[in-house]
């Protein structure tokens, strides 16, 4: 992706990123210009990208960047065309280079660019509450309405129809058209990422976005947290109760229905005509099929195939669930 | 019950409450008038009501009503004062005469009637904090306090003695006498109903109220929605913790204690005396007895009697879940 | 601990407290000062303090109180120098003489003393949003932020380099150096606590208050519960993800990480370098050890040891989990 809202700083000498990294071995000359990092999949010529783990070793072997973070083990699985930068902590030495080129995408500083929506060019076009804010490069399509006290911060575009409630705080988030945020909401502040270290963890930077499609409700009370590499993704059509997580780099098919105090993990990939049930849980980097259906308090740790209907924690196939619990129908409590 | 706080625009026609629900095979010169829209037990003489489950038969054969939205195979249990409307799906079609009925029932649009407080006749008789917006249909009773950015939207009645906090929204709902509500609130939203439909859900109106009688105290963060044809009921006395949601058309008992992050399912209904452990989940539509106890971290998906103890996922007796997990006891961990 | 930020309305008169207690059968020329309530560890000549269990018997036999609120059986354990006070409920008791000396601690009414930032001392030395409120007893470090509707209200202590977001409520609470503390966060209101009774629960007071030190990070919708006689205590470097609920009296340790929608119940002590999986739920008045693991979705219902890993619930060391969930990792969900 080209990164829509941060603004990119490069960009930067192949010199000047390899000091950073304290790579003092490499040689001093190097002057190319990086322009950009970006994941595997989607860096170009001049950029630089990251390569941590064997899993992506296809996509590694195709990437059109110029430069690859990456360990000594996993550089052969790079093509000629991309110069392997030799680290002990990929994720680490990204997150440095990362911070170099998107400084603002490290903190959530609140938005002091912010103004009263009256005062802007979206007084006339809006229907709005009390004290509402804009931030800079925000926009607003035809027919919305926002709630009192609501705070749209930097890096927002919301499209036509949409309806965002009270005391709810957005930034760095693509809405498209016809979607409901209800009150209390939190979108597009960066994910639970950091690097743990005894005295001060290092965090690092989350330069995704949050993309809502159209034709959403997001409940009162719910978080959802921007990406880190990626965007976190929520498909047309979907639905979230109220008091709901989501992490950063989840993506949620169309036409889900996720009942109350779910939370869903950084990076979980949900699948279309997904039901999940109020209180279940999804750890972070899981692939869950299309019309898949969890029952309510389900603990999913691993992935689950199209189709599949699991309950249970750890979850397990309903049937299966049913049957060892098959005492418990008759059971009168 | 008659509608305490949604505008009615009945009365409507017969005739054109047929042609909303596509029934051309009826006779068209059906001119009856047709005044409300309510449940079986409720409704009266030329009222219309629904009847989708055998479950509520015994019900069905004695409603007062009119008119019924049913199925063929139901007809038969209404009384020969009831005319049956023949649907093939008897909530959708309810969906549809309600929201005739009660178009403001639908959709949650921020209240764009407030006003701050001290522009009101509140401003003698309440004690309030900075930014407080008071919407239409308000009434509140002596010796109350509300916290600063709280917006009491339309249709809210707070009776004597009420604290509520700061950052709290509440709507069609009304509050007895020395309740307190505490921060961040949201109250009296619509329940997460829906008929799902690929590319675009059908919500259905919420007509229903939420009610908190005499001496509750509502934590930080919790969600209450108001019902859809019934009301959401909290019983005298009793205590939410934090971070609670209570879905639509739940009631709970008086003198009932419920701890931090529980959540409980749509149209539950809870006894008095009964106390929730914290994180613990209900599931929709159960029926919960006096005086039980609900472990921590608990799943329940079956009815519990009264004065059961329950605990697990599934929930079941607290002896037999203890004399399963004896080992436990003696596990160092 | 002195009590930092409650006024204490003491000394009162053995004889006053006594007739607060009903006993009547005590002598009435008591007329000796009791200048303050503590714990037993904390208290010294001329307070009073309260002893209800046998767990604290070593404490209680090297109380420095002069007096303590007791019971029959438990009375001989207190030193000569120690005069006990017998009752039949030492906690109810102990509650209302708690009221008596700090009354402020009961209630938690909005704080009507706030002014709005820019017309406090604060205006050139914190950069802040639109709508912030301070009230009285607050002091903020060097180079700080509050995001706009953020409510310091009274009794705040920040150190430097903090970063407040939106939305945020504050009171009763000591923050030390560089931490973050982000969005629609609750913070420092009384706990979950008071003595249940038919018609009118008795709330009981609450005159510890929230520490968070330094370099920690809370996450957005969280809830952080002041404590009842002892203060509630996030540790340096800690980080806690959105939508958790910290009940009263809990310390968490240095370095620990808890992922979000965990919840942790009332006087839990949880070690320094603790991970806690997301949705984990820590039951009440427990000891984690340090370098715990605790997996995402467990319940824990009892004491952890140093460096043991659990999962499930109840919460079993993860080998075993794993073990008697073997089938699991070959089954395709």
């Amino acid at each position: 992706m080209d990164n829509l809202f941060f603004k990119n700083n490069g960009p930067f000498k192949l010199r000047d990123i390899l000091k950073d990294l304290s790579l003092e071995n490499y040689k001093n000359n190097y002057d190319q210009n990086i322009i950009n990092i970006k994941d595997l999949l989607n860096s170009k010529a001049n950029e630089i990208t990251f390569f941590h783990s064997k899993k992506y070793k296809t996509i590694a072997n195709n990437t059109k960047a110029s430069f690859c973070i990456t360990t000594k083990n996993l550089q052969n699985e790079l093509p000629k065309s991309c110069m392997p930068i030799i680290v002990d902590n990929v994720l680490l030495s990204t997150s440095v280079v990362t911070a170099k080129f998107y400084p603002d995408s490290i903190n959530d500083d609140f938005d002091n660019t912010v103004e009263e929506i009256n005062k802007t060019k979206f007084n006339d076009k809006v229907k709005f509450g009390k004290n509402v804010l804009l931030g800079q490069n925000v926009s607003i399509g035809s027919n919305c309405m926002i709630g009192h006290n609501t705070i749209i911060e930097k890096n927002v575009s919301i499209g036509d129809n949409c309806i965002i409630g009270c005391n709810t705080i957005i930034r760095n988030c693509l809405i498209r058209n016809n979607v409901r945020i209800l009150d209390n909401c939190v979108i597009g502040k960066h994910g639970f990422g950091f690097f743990p270290a005894q005295n001060k963890n290092l965090r690092y930077p989350h330069m995704g976005i949050v993309i809502i499609e159209d034709d959403c409700e997001i409940g009162c009370g719910s978080t959802i947290d921007r990406g880190s590499m990626s965007n976190t993704i929520i498909g047309k059509n979907t639905y979230l109760d109220n008091q709901i997580h989501i992490a950063h780099n989840v993506t949620i098919g169309e036409n889900s229905i996720i009942a109350g105090q779910v939370g869903i993990a950084g990076s979980s990939i949900i699948g279309k005509n997904v039901k999940i049930g109020g209180q279940a849980g999804i750890s972070g980097h899981l692939k869950i099929g299309n019309n898949v259906e969890i029952a309510g308090g389900s603990g999913v740790i691993k992935d689950i195939q199209d189709n599949s209907k699991v309950m249970g924690y750890p979850a397990k196939k309903i049937r299966q669930f049913l049957k060892e619990n098959r005492w418990y129908t008759k059971l009168q409590l």
